[in-house]
């Protein structure tokens, strides 16, 4: 096996494509190799040590290690930004590479709120419809705003693309009901997430993704009360 | 007036230091001019704009805008970053530059959790308990861990380290009740903010936050929230 199919660095996350798939899914469109750990128990094990026995002192997944150096590294974003300039897909002039973090932290916030701040309460009919009718359209106006400004969808694919495609193209997956939300307030948006799907190396991905894990999404019962709530839009 | 003292860039955000001082810390300390907008109607309309029409698609400030190009960008880490490019306080080394990423992160993560997601509920007493005995002490752990890695409290002051004084010298200077919590759980981390905030052009800044402002922390119903629990506390 030549040198160049070992990885050099292992990501570690919970059992779902959530955040981690932020990160895959750049090593997947760069065909480069990622040793991937989605073992809970390993999870929890790594997040129960003392800060200072940690690989980096961190609260939460995902992790990234460096198996070559040991170095590693916490926080979704931090993470993105350092692989994707290992990986040839951050540009390289600073108000560009700024402006692709900027969306990375769009998405990490758009996260937050579908899964009310890693589900520290359940969605309530109310607030479901205030985000589903309000807030997720705003959303998603901002990001297809970003395209017709050419901050994504360029002709070289960024962090910022793939990262777009992590937040919208696994909600559209695991949560089905939301594509016409997404073809309607956002239409380019969902070409985009199209386009950037349909690499086949990333589909690939997504494929053994969907294999692991089917169409799990956040989990937890925060999973069940987004579920619940779209049932009971239909 | 010589033209190095005309402010090449402008911020934008809520009357308050709370996120906004992450920017202002940095040119403060770096002593380059920064013209600052804390106008609430101002930050409003913002807001309220299409996404189509703002500088930049954005949710909410702060907001930072390069006068000479009209470039602008929104996100607090992901204009820390930018601006400590530009300040001179980014590390070169790209591990290195995206563990100070990560710390800002945790300090993101931090303000979001002690303003119970920008007030979206109330702090109970039970949940601020659980916060103030568990959580808060967890995180101030990471960060002493973070010290005693070297990967903030280092020879060159970085935009990580005047981020910490960002989130923890602002919140004890707010909220007093907090500081032996600090001095408990990382007294080192209490002492880099003693070095950092003692820089005069710093200390300076933070005095005219503190006439502007007084002691206003993250502001509205949730500020009031967090000083009803310190006061039972007592």
């Amino acid at each position: 096996m030549p040198s160049s199919s070992t990885p050099r660095f292992q990501m570690f996350y919970w059992p779902s494509a959530f955040r981690g798939c932020f990160i895959s899914y750049l090593f997947a469109y760069q065909e480069v190799p990622l040793l991937e750990e989605y073992n809970p128990d390993v999870i929890a094990r790594l997040m129960s040590q003392p800060p200072g026995s940690q690989d980096i002192p961190f609260i939460g997944p995902p992790l990234l290690k460096d198996l070559k150096t040991g170095q590693t590294l916490s926080q979704m974003p931090a993470i993105v930004q350092y692989a994707s300039h290992e990986l040839g897909l951050a540009p390289s002039e600073p108000y560009a590479a700024a402006v692709c973090q900027k969306i990375i932290m769009d998405c990490n916030d758009l996260l937050m709120e579908i899964c009310q701040y890693n589900g520290s309460r359940m969605w309530t009919r109310e607030e479901w419809q205030e985000f589903r009718n309000r807030r997720f359209p705003r959303w998603l106006a901002v990001f297809e705003a970003s395209l017709a400004r050419g901050d994504i969808g360029g002709q070289t694919v960024t962090f910022a693309d793939i990262g777009v495609y992590a937040l919208l193209g696994n909600m559209i997956r695991c949560l089905p009901e939301l594509e016409p939300d997404v073809q309607t307030h956002a239409p380019g948006i969902h070409r985009l997430c199209q386009q950037i799907g349909a690499k086949p190396s990333l589909a690939a991905h997504v494929s053994e993704l969907e294999q692991a894990f089917g169409k799990s999404y956040c989990g937890g019962q925060i999973e069940a009360s987004i579920r619940e709530m779209l049932a009971s839009d239909e």
